[in-house]
């Protein structure tokens, strides 16, 4: 696979600490040409399922060959192994604790090497910042076409990240929120797919908190102002809105306990 | 107009979302030499007056033939048209909603293009993400030279922007507080050129608040430690500042009240 | 020394403001090919000693010959004289306010050039906005070659920084918290190096606000879930840190006051 030049770079590391700027001037002492690009820096700390859901909704729009660094790494200094992964067209560089599952699993194809050869990191390692020591060098020799076989021993064990799963009983599939945007709507984790799939053509009910949806908009300008309703987002899973408001302050569940709270299609 | 290369993104995503990193792939995916630079991305969610007033005292900084992305789209899917804009010898790509009207009514050669072409755009538009379908991609069309009339059809009504205007009344000229900046300086709306032909060489005070200012200081570390103190900023217009201080925190008006608040300059 | 072409940005503008991206702006309008990474725009308003050793942490990352533009600067458009630098194999530009003292003090050939050469400055030089009008075409024309020397007239006495230093005491060495990391983490101001000098091998105790830690640790990792430790970290300096919490909330001080609560190291 021909690397793009680009390099994307996620974390837990928020954006007052220096970690991320140490990462980019690292890698760009090893390739100087590397087109380096924030995915996101913002994920809540040590939210492996967050970096994941993030990285695996957001890779496609890249060009083929590009490498993602992901380090949300709770678990650095203890025995999870360092990794780097081939999948869907991409190079994937982060710890393996179950960030890059939702790519292998949909890649039949997808390389896994377990990060061994020392020549390819920083001189020192330390047991508390392999983001900058192992994963941003392997990234830079990625993105400038070192082979993936060379960093380390191939595996096929990775460390799986078990994801909240749909239930269906009688006539109700449940669902979860599992993140709220910067506009308040609240992303579930029931596909169009898995929506439709379920629900024919028939009339219906979705009950999530305090709000009761009997259809699905287009677009969040549908309906009154204050409305809540239910879309299918550009990522193409439901999401629930309210039209020129935030649905997180309607919904009358508490912020810290949004994510999570069950999401209940119901057929009438 | 030769483009420069260069591609601003603006926009209410703030930075936990994945939807600029989104954006910056599709450019990066059709032109992979683009220069992407981030402008602001914690507009108020929703607030096209805000962003129209960024990227209004800002994009002159940039050189010419740089095309500036904005998305602050809280009409996306409804009827509102996708614009692109050459004028000021820039580009620029957003709703049709007012965001480029400052722009546009300072440069009588502006022109202004409805976007319909779909071969400028992905393959799938969604009604919820113009930002990623329609404007990044036209964004990195724009940058790689494309003439913007091929993009759609020339319109000359574009959506004018309502900004708040100030008052004269005897001897008094009434602005507004229009933002507060990281600091806590207040920015008003009434330019250096209003303010000196308002007031000629005679005495003065400007009330704002429970502010009662005199002068117009030279810089902020002008007068004494938490003194109010009035001067023309780096954008040339009003400030309100404290120096060593926040003058939203002395000002004696709650937090989200202060934009809106008037300044009132008075001939003594 | 040959330039990099790449430009590191540090400030307090915060992520609201337009003036990061007036900045880049006015650098690209210079030298086009200029890369620009962002390493910190969150520091505390005004905070000199935070970024002083925020850019002193993270510059030697970076590859020879980057020029890094850092503007926290209380003092503009009082006295105090514009500053470029060139030390460490680097080039620094920014107010004279001790920012550098810790790159300058630690490189006796540092060369350190007073700015007064005009031509290298936008045309128009406010008294309110030197990062845009001053540091920002400096650090530009730096990037593009042009001689530190030329810039201005050479000077030796740059405004130093005094940093909180350690104490000794009989069997009591006491530091303090610099500073919370995005993780809760406590960084303080005792290197590795200082701290096994005093200690030499015998047993000892650290004691830090409600905290009292027996040993170094190697990892985040070690230890109980819950439980405090200390540790020498990617930095090379004695951090607090709570394993899978944030040492910041089980400490026992309120927020406003961590930074500035002495550590001590005791021997037993």
């Amino acid at each position: 696979m021909t690397p793009s030049g680009i390099i994307t770079l996620s974390s837990d590391f928020g954006l007052s600490d220096p970690y991320v700027a140490m990462m980019k001037g690292v890698i760009l002492s090893i390739n100087p040409s590397a087109v380096l690009i924030d995915l996101a820096h913002m994920i809540k700390a040590g939210s492996v399922s967050q970096a994941a859901a993030l990285i695996h909704e957001t890779f496609v729009f890249y060009p083929a060959g590009t490498v993602h660094l992901v380090v949300v790494d709770p678990g650095v200094g203890s025995g999870r192994r360092p990794l780097a992964v081939q999948a869907g067209g991409h190079f994937f560089v982060g710890p393996d604790n179950g960030l890059f599952w939702p790519v292998i699993e949909r890649d039949p194809e997808a390389s896994l090497v377990h990060l061994r050869e020392s020549r390819f990191f920083l001189p020192d390692v330390s047991r508390t910042f392999h983001g900058r020591e192992i994963f941003a060098p392997v990234a830079a020799h990625l993105s400038m076409g070192v082979a993936l076989e060379r960093m380390g021993t191939k595996i096929d064990d990775p460390v799986r990240l078990s994801l909240p799963e749909l239930r269906v009983t009688g006539d109700t599939l449940t669902g979860q929120i599992v993140r709220v945007d910067n506009f308040g709507n609240l992303v579930t984790n029931i596909t169009a797919g898995q929506l439709w799939l379920f629900l024919g053509s028939g009339p219906f009910r979705i009950v999530v908190g305090n709000f009761e949806i009997l259809k699905i908009s287009g677009t969040y300008a549908d309906g009154e102002q204050g409305e809540p309703l239910a879309l299918i987002n550009s990522s193409n899973v439901l999401e629930i809105a309210v039209n020129l408001g935030r649905a997180s302050e309607y919904i009358g569940v508490r912020d810290e306990e949004i994510v999570g709270t069950p999401v209940r299609v119901i057929r009438a």
